[in-house]
């Protein structure tokens, strides 16, 4: 399909091999914590990478803007500026501790395409923008796809009056402080519509070891999973000492272990049915102001993420896991405060792209697997606004959010050559 | 078996109602917190509290006494010094955000009994001590029984270095600054003899609510549980991402609420066999440093103790769990570290006093069922040390440990009238 052929694209790409190599060294330097990488959504970590791509794309003749969420968009002018026109991009933020690697690879990976092309005399019929994305990892204000919906105009206002987990400050200041424009977000202002994006590509690191055992280094994601959340959910129980025997309990640790065994059963019988999910109770814990070793628990506070690739399966979870709260209340005398609730719709995938790619990497040679994303992504949030997406997978070893993240610098370089042969087809 | 009529007993100590009150009322006025009593244990808390009981008892004319440790003896001299003494006490510390009555209600009755024995012009053959005992809520140093192990010279002086969990400063520090000695301690030197004391009682809140379930305002103790406890058990997994499928986790969350769920498993099937034992995980925790919404928990922090009033028991349930651990580490891809272990030996009840209390009891026609101790107790390291020992438990609707513990001040005065009417007989 590509009128480059394969082995051109090929060579094009691996001689980006050394500018992908800094640039993911830079981005490790100025992130770099004692355990891990860190780059804080809408604070230092993240300002430093966004500063890094501004100056590497600077570097590479693109332009360089910011919207009103302190997106960076680096935009190779195409023939017709008149055409709609393609983004590759992912965030460039990380949870704390995480890896060098989940977000900002996607960044990058358009940075290596853009300079592939470049290098073979390419020049593209429409604008080719990499972007980099804010505020993707929800561990921070607790909302999803923040930068990518700020972009796309459908990130509810109210979310702007939500505080970041660690300083106590709104989304709005936060957002301030790195140079965006917050009353201008709740003014409805944003960068992106939808009919003017040809497709929204994503290069990501696989976030679990699928590919390690597949034996393949990258795949074309099938579909991004929707989620419910509860981020902030306790069970009340009672506090009691060591030794209250136990029928007089109402012991909220173990009531919140019963939630979780139940909720495992749950994904459990899933998986035996083959239906994709995924739950994470990523904080489970007593309260340290008020446990101890002689003290039954009275109070216990959890997260709770439920994901699946289907809208009709996240429902059905969800009134499952209401009917083993009532058990578990009804039998340990407890009581589950769920709190507030955030959700995301299941992010489809354009079956056009997605065979285009699969068609690209069999052409040059690249073994490519086909898998559901387990994370969900801002490509999510583009295929809810109706922008044709697809997505790359990368092999990584070690999971993400993680300092122990791994990808092989050539599974990432197999990735852009597909990338690569894709906006050379398309952007003929 | 008493000399004096069960009126003329019941009278006295009626009449002490006042007595009793006041002094629980300055208890709580001193160590009154946001929520609940803090008695900190070798700290100003508990200080106080030995403060307030050395002043009431040097207003009844007892002889006040600090040993190593810093534990108080109040002693109303016998009419023969060089018999054995008879001793009433319990702790005068607290959990954080405990109850009043805990600990400190065993003190107060013997100050009670001594007060109505005088109103009846009563003269010891023995001595009768009052003792206020140190650091017995092992939530602050994850010791048990400092102060009385110390009193009786069967603490390892190795936990002379032990930190508080909370200020960070060993044991010795601690009881040198509350005007103890540590160095004695190390060398040795501890003020009792079991061989010197008749027999050690100790009144206490019952720390579940069996007395009210029974309708009976106090209870004659059948034992004292043994454990063993990991206060600091760690569980060892990976972190990963939220979307990680299940085949790939190391989630330590998931791996702690099976071994909850395991444990409360093991105590219902000993429960149904009639087997008393208790269980309890107090800390219960992902790490506040590393866990998030979209982090599936790699590590896992938890507290284990497990009570029983058979020492093959312990030891079965002990191995049992060594089982259950290995299944665990074995089906979650986890491994765990228990930690330092700490233990207590079971303490048995004297049969003979036990059957005084009993009788004592029915003459003064106060209902007392027999019921196993939920707790621990100061009574469990003099029955280790080889002196006959008994408790007295009195109804608690609420539990302990926690700032709504309660007590009725009638039951309790039914608890002191049994001790009074014991000391009248045993010391005539």
């Amino acid at each position: 399909m590509s009128t480059i052929p394969a082995g051109r694209i090929k060579a094009a790409v691996a001689a980006q091999r050394a500018r992908a190599e800094e640039l993911f060294e830079d981005l490790a330097r100025c992130s770099q914590r004692p355990r891990g990488i860190t780059r804080d959504t809408y604070g230092p970590g993240e300002n430093a990478a966004h500063e890094t791509f501004s100056s590497q794309s600077a570097g590479l003749g693109l332009d360089i803007r910011r919207d009103p969420a302190a997106n960076t968009y680096a935009t190779w002018r195409g023939r017709d500026r008149s055409l709609p026109r393609i983004i590759i991009g992912s965030h460039l933020d990380s949870v704390p501790h995480g890896g060098n690697f989940d977000g900002a690879a996607g960044v990058v990976a358009g940075i290596v395409a853009v300079a592939a092309l470049k290098g073979l005399g390419f020049a593209p019929r429409c604008d080719v923008t990499v972007m980099g994305i804010r505020a993707e990892e929800s561990v921070w204000f607790q909302v999803s796809y923040i930068g990518s919906r700020s972009a796309l105009g459908t990130l509810p206002s109210s979310a702007l009056d939500v505080r970041r987990i660690d300083t106590g400050r709104t989304l709005a200041d936060h957002i301030a402080t790195c140079g965006g424009d917050p009353a201008a977000l709740r003014a409805g202002k944003h960068e992106l519509a939808p009919s003017n994006i040809r497709a929204f590509l994503e290069i990501h690191i696989e976030q679990a070891p699928s590919l390690v055992e597949l034996g393949k280094p990258i795949a074309v994601c099938t579909g991004i999973p929707g989620n419910f959340r509860y981020p902030d959910a306790r069970i009340l129980g009672r506090y009691d000492h060591v030794g209250t025997p136990r029928r007089f309990r109402r012991d909220a640790a173990t009531a919140a272990a019963n939630f979780a065994v139940a909720l495992d059963a749950l994904w459990a019988e899933h998986e035996a049915a083959g239906i994709p999910m995924a739950a994470t109770l990523g904080r489970f814990h007593t309260d340290a102001a008020a446990h101890g070793l002689t003290t039954v628990a009275g109070e216990f506070c959890f997260s709770l993420d439920v994901r699946a690739y289907d809208a009709a399966v996240l429902a059905q979870l969800e009134s499952r896991l209401s009917e083993i709260v009532r058990q578990i209340e009804a039998s340990r005398g407890v009581r589950f405060e769920l709190g507030p609730r955030a959700s995301a719709e299941v992010g489809i995938v354009s079956p056009t792209i997605r065979s285009e790619l699969e068609q690209a990497a069999a052409l040059l040679g690249i073994p490519a697997a086909t898998i559901g994303s387990p994370a969900s992504h801002d490509a999510a949030a583009f295929a809810a606004a109706g922008v044709p997406t697809a997505m790359i997978f990368v092999r990584n070893e070690n999971g993400s959010h993680n300092p122990d993240e791994a990808m092989e610098i050539d599974d990432f370089l197999d990735a852009c050559a597909v990338l690569t042969a894709w906006i050379a087809a398309q952007a003929n």
